[in-house]
């Protein structure tokens, strides 16, 4: 399992929340206490927002500890919106075609979790890719997939019906190969403006997701990123939230259901008098 | 174009043949002559067989040129039966995954050319690899595509069939999106005991692929591996070679014929004789 | 011989003028008109200046015209005073730590050239760099070796002094062992603030170095960086340019003559003028 | 902390020893037990002898979990004498020429410790070196350092004379400069047909080495490379065992005694009764 870390508020220091804090990203990479797997070290990268409508995206093989392009790129660049992302490779070779986030257009995106069974699947996985996106398959893991399904689905004009209907597309193959694994889904989606985190399990255990106010804006993390835990609030399984510059609104989300997803008015959590 | 050389025949230390010699493969990734790109510096690949079935494999991203690596192991290995192949990427990511040669149980392969119009065709292409080896497509590339291709119609009984199914099912797939750019493909496959050398296109320019009788065995190179070009010679446009320990038979090799592909009597090259 | 480029003036977006022009510095990469070699795929690197004084830096091994990080740096930084180098690598491994620039402090410096005989010297130029500034020594090139002696001669505060005596110390330990290959120095020095460009050989071949008035600013480069040739201006041979925001100076600059370096007044060049 | 395997014997295929053990070196990549970092993520290396008489050598930066390239060359390699290595860095850059072992001649070397105070003495160390050796300086940690002051001590004609010569020199640099911090060393030097394997430190806690005896040769070990940890015999602190084919002698050694090494009869260990 990967871990990642979101911001999106005033223009920050990326150093400051992805190196300098204790419990820090790039600190997780070599020692993450909450995933299945301690060490994080099969590439690392990083997407922001500037002052074009395109991100910039670096991404190396290297672990984020020893990676000095990157604790460079993080003293030198300032961001209201950016994500980063250190890899354990479950799915797809280490290379930088498959290290997180990805990139298309003006949406950025990462995941931690796994499509169950997909080394059976990959073949139907990747053919739930349109043409018309399938040149951006730099990579062979799961997670761009979903993204690139995703893509195909209209992720340019309503994302969570995007998201959600590639996860079913996802989860239908699932079935038709008679996979009993579970497909997990923690996941950060941005388009420069607005940010989704979805945390959502086809079975009962969807990866942690947290998210914390901080003096600006709102952080979301796979794991607390401070000594004190108690300063992040885990999203709820099978929710999603959704953040812009005036509210953030957390909502009921899960793909395995008849119904498509719905915003739940009523929910929407104190995040939004926080960030507000 | 990348460039591509192969070995068969009595074991000889590696780096006298790749290395070593003023025209070698090395030093043609800095200055290939016969390529249309004169640099192939994205990548380098060496496949050999010793003592197991299967192969060693070394691949890596750094230009042949600068890799110590590679002459660290060209230097101590020795072997009968290898190839390697410096790249100068056209499909696919600079990465790992995606160079030459590709492996598969003992079979080794390699390729020189391309599928006209792969970045819009990429999915189809990657739909006719069969589930059972879509698990081995590490990378994103054509020439990895249409050795799995190849791999599910018969490669490890009949590897010519397969390789000639594999050529029409490509160009089939062309054909279904219009495509008119050419399929070129010269390419060397080896199973440790035989190898198959093939050079074809679509059109009328087919990748140049030579021959050439060393004092033990026979080479098969992209252009010429020594200063006189004269030593080398061409295998005719539209057919293959299969060698093996006691003979070198030339054969017709059309993908793009009606009929499909037919062991031709009679045009055995004087490689037989030079090579008993 | 590798490749450099630098600019100083209005903050630009990197990736127009470091890919987007015909003859640019990543297009240098492969294809190097001017060079002792044409390939400069040995790495490439880049350094920027922004809010904070210590400037950003990105260095990797890829050849420049495979990095995909590189050009999507190129496209998201905009910087009013940054350096780019392609490497081919004359002395020192092909590493990160070996790629240019250089960066200590505020300063960032990239180098042309080579220190004659630096195989048998190394120890000895080593031995020249103090104590305070050997744990900045990453890497193994000469390159860097010159910009960490120079830092010990008070780069800070007289860095043209620094400079000139660093080469006049390697010079010596040159003489001492009896080397008769020139010690050739192209190469610029940034603070953020100050920028200096040097063009000087002990021989009578110092490596070319250009400079060019752009819309707001001033770029310099190993070779005209347009198609039109006759755009750029060679810096003349033994001397260097100091630019900042007020005005352009070029000076004499000859470590291998008896006095040292003194600016010469009335040579100032029209540079001046077309910046201003 | 490092961790590093090696062997002596009948030749075995390489996978047998450095994958295939459930606490393989390649699996105490990830997670040593007796390291001081869990993780050895900085790179790995492989040397080995075959019929030359220089020795194969593979080095790289990917953390050994993840390196298909050194799986594959650990498949198809047998050999009768190798080394292998993982990093956590301590002193140098995560770069190929860092990687650990390092080769000069016949000779391949790697070491387990560090020099205390490298930072601050590393351009006293580098001066130790002999002009002779300092070419082959590619790195800057303080193993290879090690490794080429010894060259210049005599490592050809008298090893441990060499090695107890170049530890001497690095303390009296250390107290020189007034470097309490310790000076370890754990650490192998093969020629192909003698192994020195050496464990020692200038204060009481030398890093961790181990032997054992196996069906056809004698392995050394950082940690004991099997569930079983009471097969394994921890070297004597301060001392070191000298394996040829027909003898394993261990003797006292200690750097920071008066008197220069001696061997010391008598306290042969049953090893050379397993070994024999």
């Amino acid at each position: 399992m990967c871990r990642l870390f979101a911001y999106s508020g005033e223009p920050v220091w990326l150093d400051t929340l992805l190196i300098e804090p204790e419990a820090s990203l790039v600190s997780q990479s070599m020692a993450a206490r909450e995933a299945k797997t301690v060490v994080n070290g099969d590439g690392c990268g990083l997407g922001w927002y500037g002052e074009r409508e395109r991100p910039g995206l670096y991404r190396d093989t290297l672990p984020a500890w020893s990676d000095a392009n990157l604790a460079g790129l993080c003293h030198q660049i300032r961001s209201g919106a950016f994500m980063a992302h250190v890899r354990s490779a479950t799915a797809g070779e280490v290379s930088r075609a498959n290290c997180h986030p990805f990139a298309l257009g003006r949406h950025l995106f990462m995941h931690n979790g796994q499509i169950g069974g997909y080394d059976r699947l990959r073949r139907r996985i990747d053919s739930l890719i349109p043409d018309e996106f399938y040149g951006h398959r730099h990579g062979t893991g799961d997670s761009e997939a979903i993204f690139l399904i995703a893509a195909g689905q209209g992720l340019e004009t309503d994302p969570v019906w995007a998201i959600d209907r590639a996860l079913r597309l996802c989860l239908s193959a699932m079935t038709d190969m008679g996979i009993a694994d579970p497909l997990r889904f923690s996941a950060v989606l941005m388009d420069g403006e607005t940010t989704h985190a979805f945390r959502w399990s086809s079975d009962a255990r969807p990866p942690t997701l947290y998210w914390r106010a901080l003096e600006g804006g709102i952080a979301f993390s796979s794991e607390p990123c401070s000594l004190d835990a108690s300063l992040w609030t885990p999203l709820a399984p099978n929710s999603f939230v959704r953040l812009d510059s005036s509210s953030m609104i957390a909502s009921r989300f899960d793909p395995a259901s008849q119904n498509p997803c719905e915003t739940v008015s009523g929910i929407a959590s104190e995040a939004t008098r926080s960030a507000a």
